[in-house]
């Protein structure tokens, strides 16, 4: 079975899967049932099983899941058993953060920053170089990019996107509050900041009983 | 009616209403009809007739929305008529890139950043200054806080929010790869980059082609 088959709504609790079933491994839980499972990670019983069984026979009735093999085979599927070239444009307070959260240890490894700003250019942040922008086409050119991660002020992102298809990127992670016209294949996850938090508003709103 | 019958799928939908209108008015717009604003932000002109008539009657029949007054109406909708008290604990990059992103044009107005760091405690970033997480308690006992953001190391994200849900606060940003256990009536908005940057993996994965 290839993975195109797989829904979005699956996609998304895998992470989730993965970070819970770490947690287990750390813990030194060596199996669990889907109910217990279930009962941590909030998603129901049943729930557990169809995701599972979309990928194969995990589990054993009667003794649950192996958590370390349960884990292995989620990290599979995710792809984080191999590694992935990850470059920032945007060297500011975002990208540095970005650049320094640890996402090497999953295998996303992070080789160049671009900027255009001349005092941030031949710098590093998190030992990660500052790269002229003027120099993405050629830098890709040079080395192929799967993800291309992008925190520059708004009004330069879709430029920014342009830019990078054209030089071959895989996948773009979109940090501005810019929905990106791209072409229909390029996979771009965004992290609309700026929406997440009106939600938080909105809310709050409700919570004190605003009518509308 | 009362905003209570909403559902989340139309709150989530609100943000990019919001930011859509904001830059039809930039471009000086005056009024747009469903079907073409439906072109630009990518919903069905009826869901978005449909997510309207959730708040009340907008548009004018042949004539369309008047951009201004839909935008003031959606930006009172979602509570960006008022203001925000907003605290952040971790001064660190990411922490640091948030009291920086902007959002007190919004109406979220950053108070205080707070960390454990001997070294930050008593610094600013942005404009704002860095407090000894020690004295949490006592800061939000004289100032009340409607959104706490947790930019800490995952590990003691748990023991922050309950330390923030005990000092009243009102609802939680989280940024932090954890799901916090908190009281049913709290609000939470996570934002899950490392699960984010993992579903990149996966569609990158599937696009390879790779069979599971």
């Amino acid at each position: 079975m290839t993975k195109r088959d797989i829904s979005m709504a699956v996609i998304r609790r895998l992470p989730k899967y993965h970070r819970y079933l770490s947690e287990m491994m750390e813990r030194g839980v060596d199996r669990i049932s889907s109910k217990e499972l279930s009962e941590i990670i909030g998603f129901s019983a049943s729930q557990i099983r169809q995701d599972f069984n979309n990928f194969g026979e995990f589990g054993q009735q009667g003794y649950g899941y192996n958590v370390q093999d349960l884990f292995r085979e989620i990290n599979t599927i995710i792809g984080l058993d191999h590694t992935y070239s990850v470059i920032i444009i945007g060297a500011g307070n975002l990208g540095g953060a970005l650049a320094n959260y640890g996402f090497q240890a999953l295998g996303f490894d992070i080789i160049s920053l671009f900027d255009n700003d001349p005092k941030k250019i031949g710098k590093s942040l998190s030992d990660v170089e500052i790269r002229d922008i003027n120099i993405l086409e050629t830098y890709m050119s040079q080395q192929p990019i799967d993800i291309a991660i992008i925190t520059t002020p708004v009004h330069v992102a879709q430029d920014i996107a342009d830019r990078l298809i054209i030089s071959g990127v895989r996948s773009i992670w979109n940090f501005t509050p810019k929905d990106l016209v791209v072409p229909e294949d390029l996979i771009v996850e965004n992290v609309h900041m700026v929406d997440s938090l009106m939600t938080v508003a909105y809310l709050l709103n409700e919570a004190d009983g605003a009518v509308s």
